[in-house]
């Protein structure tokens, strides 16, 4: 149906898919490494569609997967890897398979994804780049396979569309999303309790954390700018880090009036890495480019070293520098 | 095709919703005191649904329309309150219009609502106590009148759905309210900006409120219980009072490992009034009924006069009175 690329990989369409995982038997499912509710529902959602008819399949993820995620994740079959055919799911670039990366990188026969900047390192990739979730393609495979859907694959694949469009919150959900949804609501699935561990879930570290940012946050420029610092010292007490940090960032770009978001995260003695998130008529990237950094127009990164003071000025120079053009002119805001 | 019941109010079917509406062409559109998204967006989708069919109608308000509902709020027809038919929309009872019972509350011809608890007071109702939504029953309505929905209709009605449903959170979502979401992104709503507006917007001095709250939080009972207390002073500092309060409470039910979130607001020198949130096996009502209060399982209220040390000791005390019951003979919990 599509055309070969002139690279190593196939595009399959969703029916050349679909036959393809009737074709094998065995099958290695991987995910991306930090494992969020998409790769994780897109790779159980197959599992349990392969298990459907007949399939012996395991899925292999390159961290722990978090306690959280149990009311869908069980334990997979154990598939030998010499005669297995290796699935990724929801897998834009070989290196974000983590630790898995050297066994299985090259030697992937399927990717299934959604990712827009997909790289292409797999031999047969179905990439569907307006899906919201690889969860949709995947409701979409399973519908095409005539494979059927239990409780718990409806719960999976509910968890990964809910979890990439922030609960149908985000630019990416599109009427198919759903649609889609309207149809796993006719399973058992529970939406209101996946959305309460998805959502509506704070640890109670990170809820300190928060009150400390809180506590050492300042207003600039007239209340349109927020910077909120995290210090080492707060990291260590409260025993945050890593993805648990992506909280603070949420409160940079949700307070009223709030144009530029700064989020300044110590990762060292004298190193800080800087999250930014901006509304319009301010962009990201050209502040962060001032530091040395770069990103998109409505968020944006950039690494500093100095003392905390020290970095604060310099993120704080930048911000003033593009306001000042964004806003000249408009005699109100000024 | 109902039954008329046996009090002065009339149920009316859907289709013969649509023809009341073809019928007269003067109309009044009430919402509710307070008013949210779903009162707002479904009064107002109903006024662009007549004015395509050529009616006049306004749409009147007990309160100030918060600015933020802008996007689809604008100003509406002027009516003669003699010969103009009213209708209510999402109003439970004639006492939630507010500054407005006085003059509309018996002489609501329609009231199209959602609230299985809707008291009848109208003399025609449409009640779909299954949708998540009026602006849901309100989509149909406009469906089966044939009456053009334009993009800010739309916006009006994602409104609605959107603020009811918590984001398609809640467990009053259906697959009809994704089917429905699902036609209304066929219209240019810009759904992440409504959400964005709805959701992911604080204003400042909620933020400091929240600050403040957390400083003086407490954790009881192995961290099953947190208290936050929202004092006189603090409300008075920042500036947040009636609704914007309930931010706070939203943090007592998303703390991981708590299962019963106490909110204690300070309403006089020595009044207070409690909020519970709780989760299995805790039943917020039985909790609140030995304080005096009442409520339903997962949420309950009371009233407690005292000093706030005072006040605390006894929610304390009948939280740990239920808590034991519930966690009696399961001894890993205790």
């Amino acid at each position: 149906m599509r055309n070969k690329n002139n690279d190593g990989c196939r595009d399959l369409s969703l029916r050349q898919t679909a036959r393809f995982l009737k074709k094998h038997d065995n099958y290695i499912i991987l995910t991306h490494a930090s494992p969020d509710g998409d790769t994780l529902g897109s790779a159980f959602a197959l599992y349990y569609g392969l298990k459907e008819i007949g399939k012996v399949a395991c899925v292999i993820c390159p961290d722990v997967i978090p306690e959280k995620y149990n009311y869908f994740a069980r334990p997979t079959d154990h598939v030998q890897r010499n005669d297995a055919t290796v699935i990724a799911v929801d897998v834009a670039d070989k290196r974000l398979l983590g630790g898995l990366q050297d066994d299985f990188g090259d030697i992937v026969d399927l990717n299934i994804d959604h990712h827009i900047s997909n790289v292409r390192f797999a031999k047969n990739l179905y990439l569907d780049a307006d899906a919201a979730a690889t969860a949709e393609s995947m409701y979409e495979l399973l519908s095409v396979m005539k494979v059927n859907i239990n409780d718990v694959t409806a719960k999976a694949l509910y968890t990964g569309i809910a979890t990439d469009t922030g609960c149908f919150k985000y630019s990416n959900v599109t009427a198919k999303t759903h649609i889609i949804t309207s149809q796993l609501y006719e399973y058992n699935i529970n939406a209101p309790e996946i959305n309460r561990i998805m959502f509506d879930t704070k640890s109670r570290k990170l809820l300190e954390l928060e009150r400390m940012v809180l506590d050492a946050s300042e207003f600039h420029f007239d209340g349109r700018c927020i910077l909120l610092p995290v210090t080492a010292e707060m990291q260590e007490k409260t025993g945050c880090s890593g993805t648990e940090l992506e909280g603070i960032a949420v409160i940079s770009r949700s307070v009223e009036g709030v144009v530029a978001g700064v989020t300044i995260k110590q990762t060292d003695d004298s190193e800080f890495k800087i999250s930014l998130r901006t509304y319009p008529p301010l962009d990201a990237s050209e502040i962060c480019k001032k530091i040395g950094g770069g990103g998109h127009k409505g968020a944006a990164g950039a690494s500093l070293t100095g003392n905390l003071d020290e970095v604060k000025a310099k993120v704080l120079g930048a911000v003033e520098e593009v306001m000042e053009e964004a806003y000249a002119g408009s005699g109100t805001r000024k």
